[in-house]
């Protein structure tokens, strides 16, 4: 049974403001951790075309500048110290596996910058793929618990590689779900979602609920296998 | 980062068959047990105005009686016993604190039967709503667990009661994700959403993921209050 209409009872608490003003974020520089990666270097492109300033970062300085060279868009390469940085913004595309150790290794660099974790804790066996349960609830609040001078969100978790860098594809047609505990920190995510076309940042809750949109993927995985699809989600009646 | 695309890579182990050939459930009798509730109410409604022979079950067989009354279209309303009994596939709306002793009691009832959890394990406090992870993983786990001689899908999770029981709303922008181990239960379950004017069926995995299935609606109550909106999902590219 859903309950979702039933909050809709209690004291309005958000203030009055237009939930669709969202802040200017042309001028913030967006690095990706894991930037090497299909999903990371999906982002960045996609991020760059639409006139974002993008670094990604990766372990090897060499490994990124690479990357960021085939980018083009003006992407810029560097390792993940330098890249955490140089930006305002920083996306954590790395896999799950290496999350947590490359978070606590990039505290001090991470600290002042706001962080949005797009990291999808799952399993693999023979019957596809399976959610992980991070001991901290979410691979989104494991990051918060590591940075805790950051302002760490969740976002562009249901994202399509293959689609994200497909150069023949000029608009991905997908909503990306942002959470976070600060309106204003939500909202330039939101802003940096919409700068892609076809994209639109939709707030979908704190943190602490950032478990099930993690691994949501899972499902998506299952869609994509039954249609031959790239699924994404788009959220109705908003 | 996701990891949807990788799984494209594996080898097909889905027949050829057309995911989207769905069978005639035109002459099945669908039950739905906690009837009387707002989603159990608003599901028999729109199932019955599609067509549908619908029993609506309550403790109370007067409640349910009542409750049939008002929706018309055919509804019948009976104890759950009953109504487990004269269906074919049974909606088990019934609110969380209630699910598996109501569903461990109508075991023998359910025996045979096709059943479909829409059930949402969801905590509130001040913050909002949040996740309650059930012992067996998901209320659908639980269910196949108290019914070891019933088909356990899960399905119907993201629909806004509101919206459902609207009687002004001819069709309702959503797609329904359907969860279950049996290819041909799920696509019974896919075409009985597909009868409700503007819902699709989606295939959306096993039951081992109805977890973050269910617990999305947390996520959803949240966009409600931002929004001021009765959401629900779309899955592109399907």
């Amino acid at each position: 049974m859903t309950s979702s209409d039933s909050a809709q009872a209690a004291p309005q608490k958000a203030p009055a403001k237009d939930p669709w003003d969202l802040p200017d974020v042309s001028g913030l520089v967006v690095g990706v951790l894991g930037g090497t990666g299909p999903q990371g270097k999906g982002l960045a492109y996609r991020l760059a075309k639409a006139g974002q300033k993008v670094i990604i970062g990766s372990r090897a300085a060499d490994r990124a500048r690479t990357a960021a060279e085939e980018l083009g868009h003006g992407v810029e390469g560097a390792d993940n110290a330098e890249c955490a940085r140089r930006s305002d913004v920083v996306i954590v595309a790395v896999p799950w596996e290496g999350h947590g150790d490359t978070l606590a290794a990039l505290r001090e660099d991470l600290a002042g910058k706001l962080v949005v974790d797009c990291v999808n804790p799952l399993g693999f066996d023979k019957k596809g793929a399976y959610a992980l349960k991070p001991e901290e609830g979410s691979a989104a609040e494991q990051a918060a618990a590591l940075l805790p001078g950051s302002r760490v969100t969740a976002a562009f978790h249901h994202l399509s590689a293959v689609l994200l860098q497909d150069e023949a594809i000029e608009e991905i047609d997908t909503d990306v779900m942002v959470l976070g505990e600060e309106r204003a920190d939500v909202e330039t995510v939101q802003a940096l979602a919409g700068r892609i076309p076809g994209m639109r940042g939709v707030f979908a809750g704190r943190l602490r609920n950032a478990h099930q949109v993690e691994s949501l993927v899972a499902n998506l995985i299952s869609v994509n296998r039954r249609y031959k699809a790239h699924a994404g989600l788009r959220v109705t009646d908003v």
